[in-house]
Parts: C-alpha cells; structure tokens; sequence
C-alpha cells in the first residue's frame, strides 16, 4: 500500500508544487532547504518510496558513507575525539576507494532532514550516527527504513538493535573511580558532557554505582564540553566548602583547560587537585603538567567503524562490537592526596 | 576530435576489460583501486569524456564538494587547522544544504587518481584544493578540465590563474621577523613546513628577504609538520654552538612540542629562548608558557572558502581573495632577549 504513494500525494500534503518535490526527494538544486526539509519529511511520514528506476539509481553502490556533525563550530574545533576519529575512517576508507560524506548540523532536527534526505535519495551507503541520546529519534528513523545500513557509536544497549561498536563505559568509569580511591581521594567530582547523550548516561550510572560502593563522596556537574564550560564547572567545584581532591573530565578540551583555571585560583595540580581526562589527546600530553587519561585509540576506533561500515554497505551482517581496551595513562596531573597522606 | 574516444578505446589502451573500464569510470564497485586508478588515468590521458547520458546525469548538482586530505594520519589526528578549516567549511555549507565529501590519502598519486574520478564521474560539483605544491600536477589537472570548478588555497603566485583564497604569507613573515629584531634576537631560526610546499617556498622567500634587510643571522629546518619532527629539530637547532635566541615553528604542533622539548634540556621559555607558533589555535593558549601566535582565524576561512566554492559551483566567477589579517597574539613564550639586554 505504501509504495503507492506517488510524488503528487506528498505534494499536496506538503502544500507545494510537483517539481520542489521532485527536487527535494532527488536532492538537487531548485528548492530552498526548509522547503527540501518538509518535503522530506512529509514523504517519510507518507511513506513514500522512490519508482524502480530512481530506484535502481538509488541502490547503486556510491562508495561513500555519511556522518552528521551535530557540534557547536566551537567545540568542533578544538575537541580531538572527531578529528582522531575521522582520520581513522578515512584513512581505512582509502584503501577500498570509500568517502566520507561529511555535513555540519547546529541542531537535531536539521540532522533528521539530512538523514531523510540521504535515506530518500541514496546519496549514500551507509551512515554513521554519533552522539546518541535517550530516545534518540535517529534510531526510529533507521529501524523504519532497514534499507540504509547504519552503524551507531554507542552502548549496545541504547541501540536497541540496531549495530553497534561501543567502549566499555562502565569498566572506564569503575577503572578511574578506583585509582581516585587506591591514590587516597575521598571526594572526587566529575565535569560531564551534556546530560542527555545515552554515553553521559551510562557513564553518571557507572560512576555513581562505585563512589557508593566505596563510599566516596561525589559530585557530578554536567556541561556542553567547551572549554568555557570546563573553567566554569572548575571554578563552581573548587569553591565548595568541602571541595573535592580529584576532578575528571568527559573531554581533553575540559581537563586542559581545568589546568589553567586551577592555576589561575592558586591551586596546586596535582598537590591540591588531581585532574583526570577521560579522552587522551596529544593535548593532554603536551599540557604543563602533562594531564592523566584514559587510554583509548580513537583513531583505531574510527578503522573499526570504518570496516564495519564497508561490511555494512556490502549488505553484510556485523556483530556489535564492544572495545575493551580501557587503560589508564598516568602523567604529572594525578598523584597521592597529599592531604589525606599526611 | 578527443570526444571520439571510446570506452572501449580505453580499455585497450589500459589493457582491461570493457567493463572494468566502465565501472572505474562510473564510480562502482567491481573493480579493484589499482585498476581504477589506472583507467581514470588512461581514460583522462586519452581524452575520453561521459557520453551525453551520463553527461546528463553527471551535470545534475550533487550540492557537494570534494575535499581530499593528502596527510599522514598522525599528523591529521594532531594539526587544528585542518578541523578548524572543516570545521568552517561545514557550518557555512549547512546554511545552503552543501555537503563535504573527504577522501583521505597518504600520496599525492591516489590523491590524483581521486580527483580524476570525480571529474570523471561528476560526484562533486567543486573541489577544494589544499597544500599546493610547486609545479603541483593538479594544478595541471584542473586547467585541463575547465568544467569542474575548482578553489585553491594558495598564494594567487602559485594558481596559475584558477581561483583562490590565500593569506598574505609574505606580510605574516615580515610581521614575525620584525617582531623579533624589536624584543632584541639577532639570532633567529624556524622549523619550517616540507620544503615542497607552495606556502613554505614563499614563508621561506618572505623571511630570508626580511633578515638580510635587518642583518640577523638565520637558519631554516624543513620538517614535516609533526610534533616528533617539531622536537628534533629544536634539539638540533639548540645544539648549535650559537643557537638561536628565538624559534618560529610553521604549526602550532611544532611550536607546542618544541615547549616540552627545551624544558627537557633545561632551556627556560621565554628567558633563554623565545617560541612563536605561525598558526594559532587552543593548544597554543593551554600551553605552559601559553604560546605566541599569529592570529588567522581558520575558521573564518574556512567559511569564506565555502563562500566561494558554492559560487563556484553554481558557474559563477570568484576574483582570487587575499586575507591580509595577520597579527600577533603575544602570550608567555616570548619576550625582549634577556641576553642582549644585559
């Protein structure tokens, strides 16, 4: 029943003419982007279906794959996780003739009429989803269209389905909270990245689950990732009463510029403070002093998903995949509560 | 006369199949990299052009514009301007529905092969050329294939007459060598970018004008961008019997590792030596000593290239522009010559 939506049906629904959904639907030029937006999204809500010959063009292998980046400009440029991870993508995608297609979104609802419009027109093989939040509408959207292979970055759990390559979280938090404890911190705090992406989520679990199993006090202050947010959270932690003697980062870009902010306040890293990030970068290791990290090969990482996009786009099966690879790399910003010590 | 040329043409000049042929020049899958490259090659030496059906097809805008990062990885992975340019290049493309597709490769021949492909195929609409070196065979590439619009990031010297964007590398480079002569240093040096590099013949030009002007002594070490190069030759640069009194580092890599690197020899920043970095970005303001930077904001131009390319890509002309705002962010890492003060 569902095919026999014609191009007229989503016209009329949208309330415009034949030809600005012809354009919309075949991503071509001659229809403004809230116009191209509708269209989308009224043709996937009537479940329209493109005819067998836009069809056959539409499953033609393009080699490439898809990703969103729905990031503030600010933060995109300086965080290293994206950078890392799309050099790993691109440089595994070179050796089997892969692009990636890259879009900036400033919020979600863009980023759907972009993933309806690669769904529509086949602009694509496979996508590649980030950031995954509670109740993430992208998920709906792929289940309703198995067609498009898709591959998410984040916890099996949050998938619901859908493939999957992911970092053990909750080892990672279990792992930092208890080299706080063995290194005699007693009040630690975390500086979190925004409260509704599903690996936040997971994380604030995993984090709470330990500090009450070691009896640990714990404050949490969730954050955009910006380095603005990362030296307000800072100086909010180290003006409470009974300030915490750990602090650890969702990003480089946060605990690095924690660095700074701690210095600016008198505060000694690591005698007073000890500052902990939860990606490595080449920043963490050339900050003075040098900044403690969670090991993880975001470039690897992006080679994984990389192959697993290729396998996806080839119509085969993949397994969810879990890295397990948490280790911690310990520089000049961690060390003994030297209070607690003495 | 060159439109006669046949598939079948180039499938004997580059001895394959028919169908290989067809399929290398059409994008698809079925054919090995080797192969494809190989044919996109022939195909392009020959004179070969899609006929009028594909032609058609390949005309259709793809709003997309292609970007191929020709790095190693681990440079890729570190470098902000690269993600400072996407970054820009991105967000000004969402405004207008622009997509970027990357292709990453590690040598200028793949590079080559990709850019053939997309000529051939039609998959961008433009392309955006960066890291132009001398006598580059893009350059040569593009001239001979007017209908596929094309952006340079290069000095206007180096294009040839196809359009570009370009900072004033020549003000930047008087700007930075006057600065030094100011504060005091007679003995200066710089890690440059590869030798190759189109922006590094004319920094190189720039600065050897400007310190036989002023009579300083200079030495110049060409690297190949990455923090490992950045510290061996500050190590080698600092071994000197007269070493030089201030270091200019062409990324911010360098200038970074180069801080880490002269603590490690017992060389105070900025007492004993002064470090300017030629790109700003987050790591030279986290840095301890911060680092002392020209101020382009890459961000910025990368919108500004975005700007051009959709011009571009809807076949209107583009006058080459020049960016002339260069400045100096003074931070710690440099300050008068103590030594020639005393």
């Amino acid at each position: 029943m569902k095919s026999k939506v014609t191009i007229a049906d989503v016209a009329k629904a949208a309330g415009v003419s034949n030809s600005a959904v012809s354009y919309a639907l075949n991503g071509k030029d001659g229809v403004s982007e809230k116009t191209r937006s509708k269209v989308l999204a009224v043709a996937d809500h009537l479940g329209w279906k493109p005819n067998s010959a836009a069809k056959a063009l539409s499953d033609a292998s393009t080699r490439t794959v898809g990703l969103v980046l729905t990031y503030a400009t600010s933060v995109l440029s300086v965080e290293s996780y994206t950078t890392e991870l799309i050099a790993g993508l691109t440089s595994e995608f070179e050796k089997e003739g892969y692009s990636l297609l890259v879009r900036a979104s400033s919020n979600r609802e863009y980023e759907l009429s972009v993933l309806r419009e690669w769904i529509a027109t086949g602009a694509v093989d496979a996508v590649l989803l980030m950031n995954i939040e509670l109740g993430d509408p992208r998920i709906e959207l792929f289940k309703s269209h198995p067609d498009m292979p898709v591959l998410l970055l984040c916890d099996e759990k949050l998938s619901e389905g859908l493939p999957s390559l992911s970092d053990n979280e909750r080892s990672a938090a279990h792992l930092i909270v208890d080299y706080c404890h063995e290194t005699g911190h007693r009040r630690i705090a975390r500086v979190a990245g925004p409260e509704e992406m599903g690996h936040t989520f997971i994380r604030d679990n995993a984090f709470r689950e330990e500090v009450m199993e070691l009896d640990m006090r714990y404050t949490c202050l969730h954050s955009d990732y910006s380095p603005q947010a990362g030296a307000r959270c800072t100086e909010r932690l180290l003006a409470l009463p009974d300030r915490p003697t750990a602090i650890v980062y969702d990003n480089d870009v946060m605990a690095v510029s924690a660095i700074r902010t701690a210095a600016a306040l008198g505060i000694r890293v690591p005698d007073d403070l000890a500052i902990i990030s939860w990606d490595d970068s080449f920043m963490c290791e050339m900050s003075t002093p040098s900044v403690t990290a969670l090991n993880r090969d975001v470039v690897a990482r992006g080679r994984r998903a990389a192959r697993m996009l290729i396998e996806l786009a080839e119509q085969h099966a993949v397994r969810p995949v879990i890295e397990d690879d948490n280790d911690l790399i310990f520089r000049e910003s961690s060390a003994a509560n030297v209070a607690m010590a003495a």
